[in-house]
């Protein structure tokens, strides 16, 4: 059995000496290298920026978004959008682990797990598309993939629904750094509120925030601002456009009575909404951008170009016990858990 | 006299809504608001990728580049280059302060200054082209510019040439970033260590780490490596291929015995270096990335896909006083001063 290297370098076609996130086609043939786990995918949770691109580009049409998952996959041995380079998560059972792994790790054959680390460097090959579930960007699927030594996963919890649990992982990188960054106090701007990550941030903001700080949900439109406003996460809900910066900028100051907001939490899913992330926060606050839909060269130049001096962290899908922080999330709250389960399971 | 607002929107003619830098027309007529400085400006520094692009539709003809050059500002009321969308920056001498910041800045009628915000978002006029610099990007004018309240400047030093000033001040945010995150005992990595910013960084990163941290400088080729050398500024030299990730990482643990770093520095000026930024680092350290050519999705993906959890943050080109401290690493260091004078004055 061949050797592999833990990042799974030994899979990278094009171009050499790269990482798989990088590489623009990688090798997805099934048979597992010493420390690699095959995995028999059950269900493929898209990323929401990618899913959105997917779904414009078909006209959504469900054999067209078909048709374009299945040309990813064969053209680059994993489900990488081109445009907009990000992947999404799957489910599946474990098929085989390889022997370098066995002993060491915490899962055995049968186990259902969600993979944690992205479709954008997940070895995968899809025989068929069975179920399109648009409105929560999940597809179900025969096909299997592979799993890397670094690779993270979380075996699914037997106290919530499979989806239920899916919906939440999938974006649990941001509740679990809001939980790290929002001190006691803290004014924070949440943009893209009543989004899936939007209210678990939420959730977690005030959580941290406290009695003496502010959260303020940024929404796009009336019906979202309703949801958001009942679960009661935050001290104001703001309604509006992300991609207008300083209506925005007007908007979060006239609700604050003046103050700019320590830290604001960008869950948007569409372009332009940088500079709506860094107007309204103070000098040496922090921006936090979450979204996959972020300008890195946007960003940079358009903080220099309004002289803000402030700290722009992009946001790691990974950080210590981020799993375990989401769904505590949804088993604390009940009023988020019935949202979720409603929306997405 | 009218009321602006600190980011320039009311100059903004199209589209209505966005900032100066996104618009594709403001107003340039030099009757200044409460809140905004007019300047006499000498000397335009045209972006270099803009003024490469200028030169070549002129075919290298001085009157042609003028013409072209009094178009832009004539169509768009600033200085942004329609094909590269960059702009560049200026030195002039102050003419007029707005009564609403008079007493409140550190600037004086008759000061000279250089505009450390884009000439993309700057509303200028040109009365006459004096004197085109072809090899330096250069153009000496007669005409106006405003500064926005938020827009940021540095006085001129007058114990160094301008030009190189100028050099110095265009990569300000680098080091003094540095200055800010660099801790004594630190290990510092600097990815593409022997270029402008780098040299400035690894400075800036030893001073700060001190006898008991360690400055590794990165750098490509076998001549870049020598100049880095002589400077002293690193405690260990290692050439090799920023978009090869593993192997900087295994080059960076022999080195260091095995040690991760602390912190990050990515100052390269090619794309897919983020991965080799990311893996050298150790958990809950900081990966700096400066470079213009970073990927958003390369590096949120990437750090979630190899299971790291590091602090990635965007170079922010502005922070405060980064003008200060860069000019004075010229000043405090006689190497630096004079490899600076050899290849930018
Ligand atoms: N860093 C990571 O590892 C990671 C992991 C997962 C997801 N993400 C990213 O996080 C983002 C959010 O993901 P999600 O699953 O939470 O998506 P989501 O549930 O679709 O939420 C996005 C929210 O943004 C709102 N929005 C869209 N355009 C807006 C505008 N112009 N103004 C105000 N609000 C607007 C949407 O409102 P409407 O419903 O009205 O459109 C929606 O409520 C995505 O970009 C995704 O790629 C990152
Ligand atoms: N955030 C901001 O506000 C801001 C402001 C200014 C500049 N920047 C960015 O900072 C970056 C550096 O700017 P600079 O003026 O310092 O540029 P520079 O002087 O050209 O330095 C870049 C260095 O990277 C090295 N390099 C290139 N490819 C490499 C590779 N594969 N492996 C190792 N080293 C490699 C270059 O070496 P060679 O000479 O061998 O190619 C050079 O020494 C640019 O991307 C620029 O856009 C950002």
């Amino acid at each position: 059995m061949k050797k592999g290297c833990p990042y799974g370098t030994h899979r990278v076609i094009e171009p050499i000496g790269v990482l798989p996130q990088t590489a623009v086609k990688i090798d997805n043939s099934m048979e597992i290298y010493d420390n690699e786990i095959l995995i028999d995918v059950k269900t493929l949770n898209i990323d929401s920026a990618s899913f959105t691109q997917i779904e414009e580009q078909a006209g959504g049409d469900e054999a067209k978004i078909a048709e374009i998952m299945m040309g990813i996959v064969r053209d680059r041995g994993k489900h990488q959008n081109p445009v907009t380079g990000s992947g999404g998560m799957l489910i599946g059972v474990i098929e085989k682990i390889g022997p370098a792994l066995e002993g060491k790790i915490d899962l055995k054959v049968g186990d259902k797990i969600a993979t944690l680390v992205s479709l954008s460097l997940t070895p995968l090959r899809i025989d068929k598309i069975l179920n399109i579930k648009k409105d929560i960007d999940q597809v179900d699927i025969e096909g299997k993939a592979i799993l890397f030594e670094s690779g993270i996963y979380a075996k699914l919890p037997s106290d919530m629904p499979e989806k239920l649990a899916l919906a939440a992982l999938d974006v649990a990188g941001a509740p679990a750094q809001t939980a790290k960054l929002v001190k006691p106090g803290d004014y924070v701007l949440i943009l893209g509120a009543a989004g899936k990550s939007g209210m678990l941030c939420c959730y977690e903001a005030k959580k941290r925030a406290g009695v003496t700080g502010k959260v303020i949900g940024f929404v796009r439109a009336g019906k979202e601002a309703e949801r958001l406003k009942q679960t009661g996460f935050c001290d104001i809900v703001i309604e509006g456009d992300a991609t207008q910066p300083v209506d925005v900028l007007n908007k979060v100051l006239e609700a604050t009575g003046g103050r700019y907001v320590d830290i604001s939490i960008n869950v948007v899913n569409v372009p332009n909404t940088e500079m709506a992330s860094i107007l309204p926060v103070r000098d040496d606050g922090t921006v936090y951008l979450f979204s996959m839909a972020t300008s890195f060269t946007k960003a940079a130049l358009g903080a220099e170009g309004v002289g803000k001096d402030v700290n722009m962290i992009i946001g790691n899908g990974y950080t210590k016990g981020h799993a375990e922080i989401t769904l505590q999330v949804l088993r604390e709250n009940e009023t988020l858990r019935k949202i979720f389960e409603e929306v997405y399971a």
